[in-house]
């Protein structure tokens, strides 16, 4: 499938890790879609993902960054714009961390010290990237920016833990920011509430085998797949969204919408 | 702009009265991306719309059908799936109209006969639509169903009267039915909140000019047009939303999203 | 635990039918709590049921009526106000039934007369309830009007069938009346979205045991009892909640935030 | 109004900095319905603040904490604990400052280290005060504890800038922490989105007089005062709420159930 939804548009993906990767999946239908790419990712990351062979794939830079830093989101924005010759039309922010997840803590014996990195890296990173970009006026008007969420940000998840709190506020950055680079620069902001997803980042939270079974089982269509979810990045990069801003959309099967499912019960 | 998304999808469109109505800009949209359309309208509102020239030239059926009535409705569906010599991909409900308004009754004076009336025409038949295309096993695999709202199911909007009792009911209607489409036959079915629009229907509700140029100051991208709405009914019929299902999508410029506008203050 | 909350206060409480009922339980806390009371149910309700020795225990009259009927209602308060030597302080509306589910008719399968009276019984009698109260002029400035409805109107859990519309229908109501009767009267309109309890209107909900087990165990606090439901209905008819009108009130153990629990799950 | 309604229970107040303050009319009303309380808040604070009034005319110590130290956290409940006899029945948070708005940085301007400062104050204090409580296993079964909050969390007010944010992640710790509360220890955990409230925090804030303003015209029973959120909080405190948990709860005279109100354009 490939309709040129995005020809002739150019945009930055943060986040792709290795195939698995959400943000590699929607870099790949970007591409597909006719768009022009930069890829970028923590140095870190990098360091121990593929993410070189996806940018030969693509034919697409990579432009290395650490989204904490604003000096990083600065250099990166400058070269991408320099690259296409021309402002950015949308920006996928894939980024998620938490340090008292990796390291076990409970949720009842937080270290606040790890939640503050946390913060910092999954949800702060995107309003940095946004005030850079606003900054520079780097974005083109009716441009298209989105975040990858979970609904944890709505609902408890007790293995989520902090995670639950870095969504909620990834969520309100969309709509605060959406407000202004609605009203300044008619760019939409946007965050995507997707199923669990067999991902190297989601696959290490504790009991993910089951928060995945049972999400599937609950949600009439099933989980949403990683490749179904870059398909509905296409769309929100595509011109067919252009007056949707500040929402956070649900790609997820039917699963938010589920009270009880007779399927979980095993009915 | 044309790219093919609904190339070889079959769509049944009621609601298209005249060059005004988002139906029609829906159907418009949908033949321009490849579709194969069937029209419908009540036969009352097609003795004043101009359903035949959009018929003539999208070149598709225009079969009559009361959504109030089972029979109408079995006998469009059959119709329908002997015209297309198949099951259909996508239909768009897009059906409203309140006696209690058009006779300016007031809302803590209402007449319940014509409550009822409202409800029957505006939201039960959203039920009869799907009930019938259910059993008459009618529908594709991964097909999808729309339905257009208004965020007065939500919020008071108190001229909206009786309408937001009828919005909120029609949403009901797409999650509960959906469950059962989605596990039965991968069908989704959704709502689609749309900005005030200049239709021939919106602007006879009174204080409309009022009501439409307030959500269009609040909204930072401003009111979303009809031909909006038609781009993203396209997006809904597609396969880039195959797993969106039992969601109220808001299509309205971030109108749902703002608390205050400064805008709308003169600030 | 007695505490005079509602000393001097008037109420009408509707759908009192046995010693397990909500209505019946709040009937005794309110006036545990000092309210002068009027009972009333449907005089088929009544046949089968026990709202006779509530009334002698409370020292309160039975007013027949219908809610379905705009004359039983206009009868029901003016004999209220009469018995009070004033007017009314709260209401309480707890009415539902679906002819559907009692007739086992799936919900893919719905027969439209029936889901219409349903409408009627379980929702729209709302409306008329407060429609003749404002007409009469019948409540006190500042009073406050309750409905009991159940997260099936956000949420979709199969059995409910029709009535996850009814409430829907039903909440809907409680917002756009709370606005007419919050201007013009000072009097506020919310629902309880309320636990599944273990009366005999919802124990006759078939799967209702599975249905309570699964939102028990989901449920941090477990299930609210219709006892805890009438404590807080106490709360929601005295002077400590006169700021808050047109919300829809969980009040459910926490249940409507959780997203899993591993309780759910045998974990 | 004197109901007996916190008879025995002892609470701990955060927040009460002058007689405008929602915290000194909490500690007020709770004081009249019988708890014993302990009073806190931070030194700097304290200085410049009346509490000592306060804490003399209620007969309650005061014990100076900085929320965002967990030293000085696990002093007061400690000693808190030790003056009560016993174990803490309820506490209330009510503490919010931005560095950012207060410096008078755009939304758009932002600076990071002010915005760490601010949630750390306003949100991840919350989380510290729980987390406190529940090492030291200091509160009773069955207590409630309550964050006030403002709707901002869910809805745009350019003005209000990054404490969109501080107050989003306030009511997630919230929902996240009072599963674990509501689980271990059958403790409640909600927040209260309160009415914009004249007091000495919130008319610092650019443009207060016209938020105030606009919100009361849009709500139909006006906004809600600081005395009635003290009611409010009183119920929240005592045994009539005890299966309402995890919960965002307005009390905002309809403010949030409102889409348009014509006595805000003047109709």
């Amino acid at each position: 499938m490939a309709n040129n939804l995005l020809k002739g548009k150019t945009g930055v993906i943060f986040g792709a890790l290795d195939e698995q990767s959400i943000a590699w999946k929607v870099a790949e239908r970007c591409h597909e879609e006719g768009a022009k790419l930069v890829l970028t990712n923590a140095p870190v990351a990098m360091r121990f993902g593929a993410i070189n062979q996806l940018a030969e794939k693509l034919n697409a830079p990579v432009i290395p960054a650490d989204a904490t830093s604003l000096e990083d989101l600065e250099n990166l924005f400058s070269k991408a714009t320099e690259h296409f010759g021309g402002k950015i039309d949308f920006v996928l922010h894939s980024i998620g961390m938490s340090l008292n997840v990796r390291k076990k803590k409970e949720y009842t014996d937080l270290n606040y010290e790890w939640m503050k990195t946390t913060f910092d890296i999954s949800a702060i990173s995107f309003h940095k990237v946004m005030q850079t970009l606003l900054k520079q006026d780097a974005m083109n008007e009716w441009g298209s920016i989105a975040g990858l969420t979970y609904i944890a940000a709505q609902r408890v998840f007790p293995d989520y833990s902090e995670m639950a709190e870095s969504k909620a506020l990834l969520e309100s950055f969309a709509r605060s920011f959406g407000y202004h680079f609605g009203t300044q620069k008619k760019v939409r902001v946007n965050t995507v509430s997707q199923s669990p997803t067999w991902t190297t980042a989601g696959s290490g939270v504790k009991g993910f085998q089951e928060f995945f079974d049972y999400a599937d089982k609950m949600s009439p269509l099933g989980n949403a797949s990683a490749d179904a979810c870059a398909d509905y990045c296409v769309f929100l990069f595509s011109d067919l969204s252009r007056m949707v801003t500040m929402q956070n959309l649900y790609h997820d099967g039917g699963f938010s919408s589920m009270g009880m499912n007779p399927a979980v019960l095993g009915l």
